[in-house]
């Protein structure tokens, strides 16, 4: 069947603002739910438990009589572990295991260094205390996400990590809890919405507070994230997922058009692009998407997500190619080219940099190692990818010696008047030492 | 004169409850700051210059009739160095010395590892290319504080630093101009408010879109932040600044009393905690304070600071004052004891850590090389310190060989179709190498 996805070259005239208006993405959380999560929030953070019971009936349509329903035990994740088919589980092992040695190599130690005059200056590393992780629920639970969410977080260190997982309807996924299992999660209540985001920031009987919130939601979950963010911190808001595919023309348009659809398969709103500087292998993926669409189970999707999101961009050259990538900062970047390593130096912009022909976004997403949560929406001009560093924090060490903190005053003390700041300049004068 | 400052012991019951209140802040920022807030940043979006200049009249009483002037040359910066007093000057070039030297040790580096099968798995380090450094005007301007917002920013590799500073009725801050020269910024324009905060992150004719937004500022500044955040990156929220001062009784009275003062003369919301097991220090201090606080020029804002947010705490062992810094979280720690490496390592939360007698904030604020802006408000349980690392981002770098991506699809196929992404299967299936 015809795809009518959105085709033009960079040397159409206003390319860059043609671009532009095809990757904009406006995350729109309206007044009323800003109101609606308002309430909710502040209903938790007052009501603790009994609050928290009543949003989770009415939103999930359950039937929680007391608190303590909501807690999944060890017991009821090892059980789920063992229900699951066993190809599963030892894949979620393995990928487990390629997660955790990959995060291994972020991990950040402290550091210092001595001065001449014995002053000692450095950085403290620590993991956070506690983490709370939210996975969606329902039917778009991705097993693969608790993985990439806790497994960061149990490299750094973090001591407790609580999972938070509406069950609508009591629906509880056997695959999430058994990933719950083997990434290593402390506790697992089945909450969810912004419900579950005020419970983690502020505590309830039930859910300790944590001290970060990782991990993707709705519009709800995300406009809870950013209400509480300074009361703990956050990760990144997720925008719709994207891939850039930057093709020389020479991989099997069949593999190309699968790697872009493996993009548009997640949602509606999902983004894929493709770049070449051979408009023939444009034309050949097109063939390639219209044949191989026909028999794809998440077809209404892809095609909704290419046709209103997606699109083919011929470019004069790969120097040309690269730019345009930089310039789209996409959360995916696949080179599926001759010698990638030539070029992934001139690459400023990206979440994740795919190389070569092997290496489909899939690959990455469950078990490569490096992290599938990535800076959206072009954010990767300024956030990376979620890490060990996520879970660590750094505390300034300063320590003068007497000789060391007489020199630093007589420089702290003009600046300090120069601010009107008297007391600075006082505290300062009292370190310096009497001439001998 | 007498002092009214909350003294309590450990020992009381409800002792962390009644630290909590002490320590408790909100950030408010209401729905109508918000609402105005939303119009200018909005405003600004759509109409660029023509919004920024007529606000900027508006808010800081200017009579701009241009865009153009809003822009401060290099040639301006350099007058107002040449005009500031040779000392501050000499001051501020040595405090840029040593903040550059520590935060070079912040730098971090690409890195990658080939596996067996030929797979490269790495991380890809990027400065950011373009930060906008927001610095207060007025009275309230801190030269220092361009130093530490810009110097990490510097180091980190950052091509173009573009700094902004509201000059309310025209007033300009020479030592302000100095410390931008000095810290090498690039571009600065006297605009200020969430005017500025919607240009730096939308761009308007004269002033570019940046990638990142750090720096302090008012209540209408903070808000644009929170706004912008996801179309720029942005550093943490400052709450009021606070020290917490562990003090084993030994240290001379009128020091810690000075320590104290220094962070009270901030503002009226500042906090000034000291803790002690010595109940005889802590009267000491409190009379340190009744005599020096009567020559301070800052009088009426530290007695405001000290009796509404300030605390004295007797606690029962130096175990014991560490268990209430961890609980504090402050952005400031200040251990004025003996051998403060031994206890150092038990502090698990602290923005900064000042060790030893000789070892004020005042040091630190302005000079010893460490950044002074920090996580304030109990945010040290999960952020950090300013540094090189807010302005450096990385990139997964995935390279899989034929041999590995047939590996890895083995593994993500299973997981694929465990989560219904039939595509995403399919993808990974086709770097399957048919067996020889």
């Amino acid at each position: 069947m015809k795809i009518n996805i959105t085709n033009f070259s960079s040397k159409d005239e206003g390319f860059y603002s043609k671009l532009d208006s095809i990757l904009a993405w406006d995350s729109v959380s309206d007044l009323d739910v800003q109101a609606s999560v308002l309430n909710i929030v502040d209903s938790v953070r007052r009501e603790g438990d009994s609050a928290l019971v009543e949003f989770t009936n009415r939103f999930d349509r359950r039937q929680v009589a007391s608190p303590s329903e909501l807690e999944i035990s060890k017991e009821q994740l090892q059980a789920a572990r063992a229900r699951v088919d066993s190809g599963i589980v030892l894949s979620l092992e393995a990928a487990a295991k390629r997660v955790n040695d990959y995060h291994e190599k972020q991990v950040q130690e402290s550091w210092q260094y001595q001065e001449a005059d014995g002053t000692i200056l450095g950085q403290k590393i620590t993991p956070l205390d506690r983490v709370g992780v939210y996975v969606p629920g329902g039917k778009a639970a991705y097993p693969s996400s608790v993985l990439m969410n806790v497994m960061p977080a149990k490299v750094a260190g973090v001591k407790e990590i609580i999972m938070v997982v509406p069950t609508p309807d009591g629906f509880v996924n056997d695959i999430v809890l058994a990933a719950a299992d083997i990434a290593g999660v402390d506790k697992v209540f089945t909450v969810g919405g912004a419900q579950a985001i005020a419970a983690l920031a502020y505590g309830t009987e039930t859910i300790p507070k944590v001290d970060k919130i990782v991990g993707p939601g709705n519009i709800y979950v995300a406009t809870a994230k950013k209400m509480v963010f300074g009361v703990v911190g956050i990760d990144m808001i997720a925008g719709p997922s994207e891939i850039l595919v930057v093709c020389d023309g020479k991989t099997d348009p069949d593999w190309i058009a699968m790697d872009l659809f493996s993009q548009a398969e997640h949602d509606e709103d999902a983004q894929s692009i493709l770049i070449s500087p051979d408009a023939l292998f444009l034309e050949k993926v097109q063939q390639s998407m219209e044949r191989l669409i026909e028999t794809q189970s998440r077809k209404a999707i892809i095609l909704t997500s290419l046709e209103s999101r997606g699109a083919f961009i011929h470019v004069e050259s790969m120097e040309q190619a690269i730019d345009v990538a930089n310039h789209v900062a996409a959360e995916h970047l696949e080179l599926s080219i001759d010698n990638p390593e030539e070029w992934v130096g001139k690459v400023r912009h990206a979440g994740a940099i795919f190389m070569g022909r092997h290496t489909p976004e899939a690959l990455g997403d469950y078990c490569a190692g490096p992290n599938h949560v990535l800076p959206t929406s072009g954010t990767a001009r300024f956030s990376s990818p979620l890490g060990v560093y996520d879970f660590q924090k750094r505390s300034s060490l300063i320590y003068c010696s007497p000789e060391g903190a007489s020199e630093l005053a007589k420089i702290a003390s003009p600046l300090a008047r120069g601010e009107s700041l008297e007391a600075h300049a006082l505290s300062a004068e009292y370190r310096i030492l009497e001439s001998k």
